[in-house]
């Protein structure tokens, strides 16, 4: 009794915030019940925390399971038999093309001025170092603006260093400004001749504990080694250079790259009833690098979609549109599931599209990036997110990336919910990124808004995009 | 000027707060130009972060530096160089015996019910597996407590694992409430038949770091591997105990134990003069595990007490007693450093043994272990270190390690510096012991209060202990 009459109040102080222009129109994007539906769905308290149960159970599991791994078919059935006990519709595996990566064994040594062994990780689709490794000194760079500016052959045959530092920040933004150096520094450095590339992890830690992530070659110049050593690591290096004599690294990584291996993006749905051909995708990704265990990336997203997407099928009225669980392959080397997703299902109506993969802080602001008709919709839809501490944001969203896939690919109308980022990038892509790392307690308001966003678009009035591109 | 008026006006202040017995004594402990002294030397403000500079240029030049290991000898050299750059007499380094230990390889799989790799690390001293490792089945103990317990034969042929926990605290006593897992638990394991015993990293922090350290076999029984894993693994493990199904673990562990090899201990004096032959001694140890760069233990140590006596020689006054600094080697396995100095140096008289080895945090309080006609002299002493927020403690004071074994093996007169240990079991003999743990900004306090109390160990009347045992 006392949770009903919540609910009606809450309803009701809810529609008083609304413009009056929305509450005027002619045809009404919710329906009365849609709305109050919405309330319940946002104020609901259950008593279990079935987003943490997801994340616990794969990383207790399963653990880190990169694309292509023994470990990534052991998530795929994971996450097919967690989906149909809890009762979804149209549980299936849809296989996804990967060229998998592996790194092997990783040892970087300073031999000159002073002997210490670095903590070190190869970043992800790096190539090896021959299998005696290689021995050169290198050549330091403050930041990865620093090396591009350079125009001497101070780089030729050595190993470039680039001590970009990233920044802490809460929308991710101090990560933005880093993380170019690690994805480009391997071309910047083989430009200008050098044998290998060695970063400053892109952190905002000062932990022992490297951090690896994805990078690009250009297919016109060499193929360079790219690795990254921890932050105190680095620091190191740092007050090496003040000693102004040569600095000798040697390095040893061993890596496999363009293995032809089978993913699977994972898939379940609540079926829609009268508009059950469009869509409603929350995604999340399954895969993790061959660090940590993929806890806060992205175990905590496969279990708050896949939680709220539950809420809306307990929830007892039925969808117009089908809400789409889609637990994506290969996010983290070449997003590859993304891809695979957005050509497959291409000709299919997708009314909006959104990914949980900010790690598991709560969400403070929601964005948008849909088609220009339907920004008021999705205005009012943030309405109905503020009393859980979320903002209206504008409509020029990033959805998370697999979504930003799709977004890019297809046109497909897409949905931010961005996340509280802070400590994000102490742990991210490090052996770190454990389960302890997730506080329980932030997890039921993602749920609650991610089943508010997929319910009321899945019961608008109105498209938020425009057509399909098929 | 300014600064002058300061400490005139800090003197009286200070007296104004002795007990009057204290003042009225016939004999006065210190003269007030030894006490003027102790306040110019306690508010002291150098440019320059001498006990910094110290512990970047160990950490930055030789890095970690077990005993009988290539990095020792290099550490000696460092310290040597150091003290003689600094302008103290007599530097000089004793030989020590040393039975070294190496750490090799570890790597550690849990095999059932799910596959994981955990981060593990050999505790000091332990023995390997067999070359080929060794897998058993594990027998879960959350604590010490509930091993020592068990009258059961569940442990027999089993990895024993205890999940014991380390709590937070200021002065170490969760450390000390966790430790007995870490030095006794092989003993227990053996004790019941297990083949290894493998333990939750006494330890504080929740990083992907495992915490080495002493531990202790019984000859009379077996001597099994002993090992830690990182919390977030210990989390793991315990987790795996709710599936109610046999959790199997994979050990391969190469040590070399047993090693003779010879390290010192590196002394260097700011002599005395009326009674020259009577030693204030301000240790510190330079020798650190084979993890990390031991930055807070216990590069920061010998820091503090090298820029502590570095005052007291730049201080302008002559010391009666002489100042002796002891970079002790071989504290972390065995103290045998210390050991071999109490008895070479065991009919010398030593007015009082300090050791700063507890990290970088502030000091808090001073507490003493010196003859009970002393009490009131370091009552005394205590009072001028007051205004750095340093408080009286009592006389059951606990020097740290090295200094310990001289006050129990040779019934010198020891001193405690407490310092704020609430951080240092985060980093504690681990990776992350480098130099960005150390906050600067609290060196300068610990090296005020070492230097305070070791002039005025110097300057008093009054001996602080009992005649030299020989």
């Amino acid at each position: 009794m006392t949770t009903k009459r919540r609910h009606i109040l809450g309803f009701w102080a809810g529609a008083a915030l609304l413009p009056q222009h929305l509450l005027a129109q002619d045809i009404p994007l919710w329906t009365e019940s849609d709305l109050r539906q919405a309330l319940a769905l946002r104020d609901a308290t259950p008593t279990d925390n079935l987003a943490y149960q997801l994340v616990d159970s794969l990383v207790t599991e399963v653990g880190s399971r990169p694309a292509g791994s023994a470990a990534d078919p052991r998530a795929v059935e994971w996450a097919l038999a967690k989906l149909k006990a809890l009762g979804f519709s149209n549980v299936r595996a849809d296989p996804v093309a990967v060229k998998a990566w592996r790194a092997g064994p990783v040892s970087v040594d300073i031999t000159a001025p002073f002997a210490h062994r670095l903590v070190a990780t190869a970043l992800g689709n790096s190539v090896g170092t021959p299998a005696g490794g290689l021995e050169a000194e290198m050549a330091y760079y403050p930041d990865l603006a620093s090396l591009k500016a350079d125009t001497s052959d101070r780089a030729k045959s050595r190993i470039v260093f680039i001590n970009q530092k990233t920044e802490r920040s809460r929308d991710g933004s101090g990560y933005g400004g880093a993380v170019m150096a690690r994805v480009a520094g391997a071309v910047e450095a083989a430009r200008r001749g050098a044998v290998a590339v060695a970063i400053r992890s892109i952190g905002t830690d000062r932990d022992r504990l490297a951090h690896t992530g994805g990078m690009r070659y250009d297919t016109q110049l060499r193929q360079v080694p790219a690795l990254a050593v921890s932050v105190p690591d680095a620091d190191l290096i740092e007050r090496l250079q003040r000693y102004g004599r040569p600095v000798v690294m040697r390095l040893n990584v061993q890596t496999e790259t363009g293995l032809d291996a089978t993913s699977h993006n994972v898939i379940a749905e609540v079926p829609g009833t009268d508009l059950s051909d469009e869509i409603v995708l929350l995604g999340a990704h399954l895969d993790s690098w061959h660090v940590g265990q993929g806890a806060i990336d992205d175990g905590v997203g496969v279990g708050i979609v896949c939680a709220a997407a539950k809420r809306l099928l307990d929830g007892g009225k039925p969808l117009r549109r089908t809400v789409r669980v889609v637990l994506f392959a290969n996010e983290e080397n070449g997003l590859s599931g993304a891809t695979a997703y957005a050509d497959q299902y291409k000709a299919v109506r997708h009314q909006l599209v959104g990914e949980s993969d900010f790690g598991a802080g709560k969400v403070w602001r929601m964005r948008s990036k849909v088609h220009g008709d339907a920004v008021p919709a999705l205005q009012q839809m943030a309405r109905w997110l503020a009393p859980l501490g979320i903002e209206a944001g504008d409509n020029n969203g990033s959805p998370a990336p697999d979504a930003g896939v799709m977004v890019r690919r297809n046109q497909w109308p897409g949905i931010e919910l961005t996340q509280d980022g802070t400590d994000y990038f102490d742990w991210h892509h490090t052996d770190n990124d454990t389960l302890d790392k997730i506080n329980p307690d932030t997890l039921p308001q993602n749920v609650a808004a991610w089943s508010v966003v997929a319910w009321l678009a899945s019961q608008s009035s109105q498209r938020f995009g425009q057509s399909p591109a098929a």
